[in-house]
């Protein structure tokens, strides 16, 4: 199995377009699954559309689906931080993507994106494994 | 890679069932991993019972979660479409199922189905990709 | 591919850790995906942090996500056990993680956990699927 492990500047940004580095990671790959996985308990991975406004869309639904308040019994960091830990269990840190001819099998609007609802860590890891087929 | 783009007319319906297609798939194929995948961006793959009244209780659920309104910033097509867009981030199209001897592993209850809140098209991809093991 | 159905005795919690068996079942295996399944209709598998207060806010927020009372119509077993049959489409029960020289590759806080909101049986199978890469 190749695998890679890719640091990612999330900054500020809930969602960080990594669909650029995944297809140079399979490219000469041939055919077989991609496993796209983010190793931290605050952060997952998603395929939506990006720049026609669904990121912001994405941050108020967030915001309805797992506020950020003094709700949470895990409680650390900045106030409301209980949430983040709860979103990998909604928006799975696992993703698992078909590669033909080493390109991904993205549908036209689909890109492979981390989301990071968490601002204490602005540097993230996106680990890659691609596994023939 | 055995891989296979299956055409689903999902009608007016927000779950549609595709797993004798996806059984009728992998038969013969062994023992492997089944990658059933959603290429657009407005649906998800899930597993679920069927016949059994989840399926409206799905259409109530999303209506909480996502309301199809004017909340949206990603506005186009049907009044709360934004909603459809951030579908794919809670209900993930990508979804991998353990086969043996050419049968998905399935719970008795489990049936794979597509979920597709876009009625602005009934005509829906689902790519099959089958990795041996 | 090899692969192994796993007990696992839920008891009242809503989350079980289940990551020592995983490690084990890939002690040995080499690089590859392991995939973590579990063959129920009312339960989930996701990565969290465990031990922090993360399983009792998870229960809140599933609380108001889906709230167990009468609104549903698949109706059965006790009272809200129609949100039971809602949690798979949000916490998909198919889960893979990468392996390399026989280990899981989690990050610091990750646990590999079965969620499982049903109060009914207290008796779960989780069925992990190892492909070599």
């Amino acid at each position: 199995m190749r695998s890679e492990d890719m640091q990612v500047d999330t900054g500020s940004r809930l969602v960080t377009d990594v669909t650029d580095a995944a297809e140079r990671f399979v490219r000469d790959a041939g055919d077989g699954l991609l496993n796209v996985f983010v190793p931290h308990a605050t952060a997952g991975a998603a395929l939506m559309e990006m720049g026609s406004g669904s990121e912001s869309d994405l941050a108020d639904a967030l915001g309805t689906l797992l506020p950020r308040d003094d709700r949470y019994t895990h409680r650390h960091g900045s106030r409301g931080h209980g949430a983040d830990h709860l979103l990998p269990v909604f928006v799975s840190p696992s993703l698992t993507i078909p590669v033909r001819e080493g390109r991904l099998q993205l549908g036209t609007w689909q890109r492979v994106v981390l989301v990071d609802p968490n601002r204490d860590n602005a540097h993230r890891t996106v680990r890659l494994s691609f596994v023939e087929g």
